[in-house]
């Protein structure tokens, strides 16, 4: 029994981390929570949470730090970028069986389509799309919300912001969804740019929500947000598509309001993930060790 | 002599500050150049720049700060935008026979038309527009280039790194342009981000003569960055007109090679200015003291 494997997957996002300890036979032995585990808020802080994570995990199957020599281990991490970014979060790791690093996408992608072609695009406070085609991973967009993540909360969010001044200037048609926000921020066009000043991406996306309410009641000014942001999210779509992606998933906190206001087309090729992050990890762990996989480890 | 009034125009901006000065019959006595008069960057600093144009100009026509009783003082300063400023502007200031306070587009745009109906529409770093009709003033835009500013020189920098980076990933088209952009911050998309990350306006305005440059040689989508810069800027054009100016000033450093792109219609509508800034400052400061105005003054 000491000699046992263990496969164990790790889905680290900005603000939490999570674990998932299987035996080789895909049963279920444990799961854990940590902080938050992307690496740009650096290595140590990434890995403290990601070790607090396992070691939950191994503790609700009775094991502890002494069995990490027989962890079979897949990561997917927010934050991993370049090559030189999988090398040093490996080169920093403590002693596993294997340990196989990718980024969160890659293993939301292997999850949602339990190892298969396909892809995914994320839509919340960022977007981002990644599409996995024999074996090959190809990403898109994600780049900040300066100058990419289009169709994103954080975007939406600015967009209703700029609609509301310009209604305030009567370059464009006030509705119910330019005075609340206006409102909200305070008001006056100088107490809006005094909350530009120090608004990061998380600030603009708390905006969208406005904006799917007043778009559910007609406000003319949020439809056009709303289906500018699902045009900008079809580019994407076309894109992973045309790269070979038979399917794609839509996540994160937007992809249920902005389903409706994608074309009918693009929606035909929407399906719901097969499994989440943490169960592509696993899968990414089984095969670094080449071995099948099993089908329980996927339901 | 000693009791002889004389009438002084400032123009501060973010960078720096002019003073000038002229007698009652509009004669040019001396002019003065200060350090930034943003009051944004503090009412000390706005005031010691001011001061020092002014004590440079009333030097050149041998007096010093015991005439300061004597100034009838116009004064447009950016960074002012509500009633308020105005009043903690003059609160702070010398005693001068008498101050009048405005906005720095508002004395640009008195001295554009001599006083009369108008618009200007600046095209730099930034985007604002700015109408006097019937001695009334209405500001459009100009709230930064986070949410408003459509059509300056940061935005169309910031869609220069937007095409970069969707180009790099087959997005949309690769061009010159894009090229050029991704190798000017660094190459890769991590170099982007991390550029991106500390930019400020002026940083994305230096982007821009790249487009123009890549637009001159028909770069497809240098030209439709272009193309849509000039939209965003007629939208402004069309308002200012509808508001009642029968003419408009296009100012800043884009104003020349953005003209091109407007409509026929927006091109019929532009004017050069007749004086600048400070010759609108000076008409102020005449207004305000209830004396006419001497026609040399404006020549």
């Amino acid at each position: 029994m000491t000699s046992e494997h263990f496969y164990l997957g790790v889905d680290g996002g900005g603000t939490k981390c999570r674990a998932r300890l299987r035996t080789a036979d895909g049963l279920l032995l444990g799961e854990g929570l940590g902080g938050p585990a992307n690496i740009r808020l650096g290595l140590d802080r990434a890995w403290s949470s990601i070790l607090d994570a396992i070691q939950k995990a191994l503790a609700q199957a009775g094991l502890d730090a002494s069995a990490f020599a027989r962890l079979h281990v897949g990561m997917g991490l927010a934050g991993i970028v370049t090559p030189a970014d999988r090398v040093r979060t490996r080169a920093t790791a403590p002693t596993f069986a294997s340990l196989s690093t990718e980024t969160d996408a890659h293993t939301a992608c292997l999850g949602a389509f339990s190892g298969r072609d396909g892809a995914i695009l994320i839509a919340g406070t960022g977007s981002a799309g990644y599409a996995l085609i024999n074996g090959q991973g190809h990403a898109v967009g994600g780049w900040g919300f300066e100058v990419s993540d289009e169709g994103s909360g954080a975007s939406i969010g600015r967009e209703a912001i700029r609609v509301a001044l310009r209604a305030h200037d009567n370059l464009s048609p006030e509705t119910g969804l330019t005075r609340q926000v206006r409102q909200r921020l305070g008001g006056s066009p100088a107490a809006i740019i005094a909350w530009v000043n120090d608004a990061g991406p998380a600030d603009y996306g708390h905006l969208a929500p406005d904006v799917l309410a007043h778009a559910a009641q007609g406000d003319a000014v949020a439809c056009a947000i709303l289906a500018k942001a699902a045009k900008e999210l079809e580019v994407y779509i076309r894109h992973l598509h045309a790269l070979g992606a038979p399917h794609l998933c839509l996540m994160g906190g937007l992809s249920t309001p902005l389903t409706p206001w994608l074309s009918p087309w693009a929606r035909s090729l929407l399906v719901e993930p097969e499994g989440d992050a943490l169960e592509g990890a696993l899968l990414m762990a089984r095969r670094n060790t080449h071995l099948p996989i099993a089908k329980s480890a996927l339901s």
